[in-house]
């Protein structure tokens, strides 16, 4: 009987259950190669966390195997789960990527005090061995220079994963897609093709990066007072246009918010934005420019309060106040979730008077990812036996697997796959394997946990009922029940003082009633406690807040 | 010296700051006359809040003047404050609006026991005496029927308040604006146009509701199983879109969800929907009909969890269970706010497999509002010599107040108030006026109260950071600190016993070298156990929780 083959495993441990945390381990044999280590924003559903990794458990349970760490590009659903992965590696593990990408990293492993990582530069053209997995790097463009595909090989066939893309043909920095080696490797043969979903449900192109600066340089040129443009401070190119719009009319740059002034830095550093030293200038030397000199770039296309959009349109900015003279831009779209909080800060500027350009009246931001005939397009350069859409929700997934069938990809060469489920791939040919442990971890200040059901339910129940805590005393010996002690936050009666003397008097009467019977236990005290200040605040209230009853033997 | 004139104060209660919670009082004398009393549903910003009201103080204070309260059509954004503003009254104050829109009234009134309410029956060319006001209805066209705009003429000048609106040359029940009326009115002099700012800054012209008819017909033509439609129970001409177009294909129509329930059987009694008793068939004898033979007509549109689609999505719902074969049209936009809970249920429905159409790939929805193009028709038709944007954002109030440059309207001549801001009106002449008492008031469950910051504030922290609660004994005579209790809800280390009793060593330690000294008060001893309990808990875990300290007297 033949050996069995070695297979290519393909484990996606995040990114297909929606955007963001994305991150894919590589498995062949004793070697293990991981790409992305992302991180997602919480939402509404997980009240008061900071953060969303995906559960990484299987490469730590598979360590001795890693052979490096490839990260596509800079944005944080790709590298914001690297420092805690590294805390968790007992050992340096190498990390692959371009210049711009590894200096954001390393600015973010800072923060994390971790020092010293083992970067490894690569970029277009590059070829590294990671074990049996012969890798390949070529140019993608995305909403961030630097961007990489990756075309990997190893004994049971090869892969090619896009990384983030739109297909971009006037790129910023004239860095296209590279189409030759894409096609290269389509005549190689690729074994199996993961491709970025985030745009499939889009039809068209999307338009290049270059669209946007027509925009930019006329409002700029004609603006009379100073102009705020908010972006994504990743977005070099973006920031770039800025500044050639800013110093075609001679106006200077003024950088702030947080990670503007951190990227902006690490980028002209590293030679991806350029503008010379004299045109840009610090907030405390703007009084002595002229308002039609200046064009402030900051934070805040998100909506963010705290952000120097957010705190300027709240004229709680430290440098600058917003009057109607001023021009503001939102170069950006909101993240889904975010439309309530952009639209609250234009309400703002509206009231203040200023002049306000975004998406819905101003072609000021284009997409960052590939349409559908961008999609099909990579579909037909590639020619992959089979198909994995990643990097999407399910929609985007299922909407990217129709473009496959319309590709001629047979039903059966398609994989939608959940994180944690497994492909396999032995000559070429690609089966759905075992899964391995999957899911979320949440960082909650210093705690990393796992998903804790009820602590969402408890905090989403807190903010929407508030809670009473009632403290009962009782005497074991004699039966007694003494003092009631209620405190209340979050309920609009807390200052309904006869309200809560009667409840007080209610629970020490129920209390009283249990606590005078034969084998009465503290517990039972507690769930009489609980039921009556419960009952009798929805008979007074009609709310339901949270009761914690507290008994205290005395 | 001449007796100063008497002016028409017009007084915006809400419906200013946003989309929501209409009403205007018009005050001239000894008369008033409200227009609309709607709610606004609360966002996260006031969480555990069931609706927003406007406060109506000064109407309650001017009682005895209120003559009538006229509604210009049946959203709950116009109409959802009448029950609480009724019970408010000391008296009956008759209700003018049309046949429809008293229909849905009535419905919501009996929810409270509002039995027997003064309704009066208006209508297009109706024309009415309330105190010095002689007004006048005319038919508008908006995403509901029977919509009305209001021309009222007093000693002191004339006002016209469109309503919501769109200016629909197709609508389905044939009844267009009353372009001859409103061009009369602008003949006879408007002194103040009010008109809605919704849409003011879009573009061009809105389209037709007839243009959703054909993608309906379309799709409900072609689908091969059921298809289910998710709209606005109000919204009665889509619903009789998609009745037509199932009918006409030899579909039943099976009706889901409490206000569609609700919405469609007072629709089809008033005569306002129209489809025969044989075409609209009961869920529970869906069972003997082909798939292929059934529209079900359901909520859900906005994306909440417990609506008839929400309950589908996951696959809870009591009488149908979606599959792959068949169809879903959300044939509705998101309310702002709502995106993600309306793609988190297009991305159930994806994984199930059914063909969803939406606005995002199909045109199964249009706005109800009109667009810039219409706004500016709506001006020129009337030529008003004052003009008020109402019904929107600050950014549409301002946009709209552009519109009305642009057409010739003074600077000085518009007017862009906050609610609460009056004006007075003397010989046609519009000034400012006192600002009266206004703002929101909260509906939590029985208790109507006023904005307290501090209440929403503690719920956004209990749901940021959960709660600590902290009892403390203390026996006064012997400075003695005894037992203390923790209890936790919403923090990721409730289950961890070690932390929570070092905690309490912690307080104990602390709280009993403050007892021990001479002059402590109780107070004291709360403030040293809160600070204590919180400093360890940020040590250990870096969260700060809410901490509640009780110290009970033994």
């Amino acid at each position: 009987m033949a050996k069995k083959q070695t297979p290519l495993r393909i484990i996606p441990l995040g990114g297909l259950d929606g955007i963001g945390k994305n991150m894919t381990a590589f498995e062949y044999g004793n070697d293990m190669v991981l790409v992305d280590a992302g991180l997602m924003f919480p939402d509404d559903e997980q009240p008061g966390i900071d953060l969303v990794l995906p559960d990484y458990s299987y490469v730590l349970e598979n360590e001795k195997k890693l052979r490096g760490i490839i990260i596509t590009h800079g944005h944080e659903d790709h590298t914001g789960a690297l420092p805690y992965l590294l805390m968790d590696l007992g050992r340096k593990v190498p990390i692959y990527s371009s210049k711009l990408t590894l200096g954001m990293i390393e600015a973010k492993l800072q923060e994390f005090k971790l020092n010293s990582p083992k970067f490894r530069e690569v970029k277009n053209g590059t070829h590294i061995n990671l074990g049996v997995f012969s890798i390949d790097f070529f140019s993608m463009t995305h909403s961030i220079p630097a961007a990489l595909g990756v075309y990997m090989r190893t004994p049971a066939g090869s892969v090619l994963h896009t990384g983030d893309f739109k297909l971009d043909q006037t790129p910023i920095d004239g860095v296209t897609p590279n189409y030759q080696a894409i096609c290269r490797y389509g005549t190689l043969g690729i074994d199996l093709l993961m491709s970025d979903s985030t745009n499939a449900t889009r039809p068209g192109f999307t338009q290049s990066e270059a669209a946007v600066g027509p925009q930019l340089r006329h409002i700029i040129k004609n603006a009379t007072g100073r102009v705020f443009v908010a972006s994504f401070s990743s977005h070099i190119h973006r920031l770039q246009q800025v500044c050639d719009a800013a110093t075609a009319v001679g106006r200077k740059v003024v950088v702030t918010g947080r990670s503007m002034v951190n990227n902006t830095k690490i980028a002209r550093e590293l030679g991806y934005l350029k503008i010379s030293q004299e045109d840009i200038i610090d907030a405390y030397d703007v009084k002595d420019i002229p308002d039609d000199k200046i064009v402030v770039l900051c934070t805040g296309s998100q909506g963010e309060p705290l952000s120097a959009l957010g705190r300027m349109a709240a004229g709680e900015h430290k440098s600058f106040t917003i009057t109607s003279d001023d021009t503001v831009i939102i170069s950006a779209t909101p993240v889904p979730g975010n439309e309530k909080s952009v639209q609250s800060i234009i309400n703002s500027l509206s009231k203040i008077g200023c002049t306000v350009y975004d998406r819905s009246n101003t072609l000021v931001h284009v997409s960052g990812h590939a349409s559908q005939e961008e999609l099909k397009l990579m579909l037909a350069m590639t020619k992959p036996r089979n198909f994995m859409p990643v990097h999407g929700e399910a929609v985007h997934l299922r909407a990217h697997a129709k473009l496959g069938l319309k590709m001629g990809i047979k039903p059966d060469h398609i994989f939608i796959a959940d994180n944690g489920d497994t492909l396999e791939m032995r000559n070429g040919k690609v089966s759905w394997g075992d899964p391995v442990e999957s899911g979320v971890v949440y960082v909650d200040g210093l705690s990393i946990t796992d998903a804790d059901p009820i602590v969402f339910r408890d905090r989403q129940k807190l903010a929407s009922d508030g809670i009473v805590t009632c403290v009962v005393t009782f005497a074991p010996r004699s039966k007694k029940v003494g003092d009631v002690e209620i405190a209340c936050r979050g309920v609009s009666f807390s200052s309904d003082e006869q309200l809560i003397s009667e409840a007080q008097d209610v629970v020490r009467e129920h209390v009283s009633v249990t606590a005078g019977k034969d084998g009465t236990s503290v517990d039972m005290l507690r769930k009489n406690a609980r039921n009556s200040l419960s009952n009798f605040l929805w008979s007074k209230t009609h709310t339901r807040p949270m009761v914690i009853p507290v008994v205290m033997e005395v």
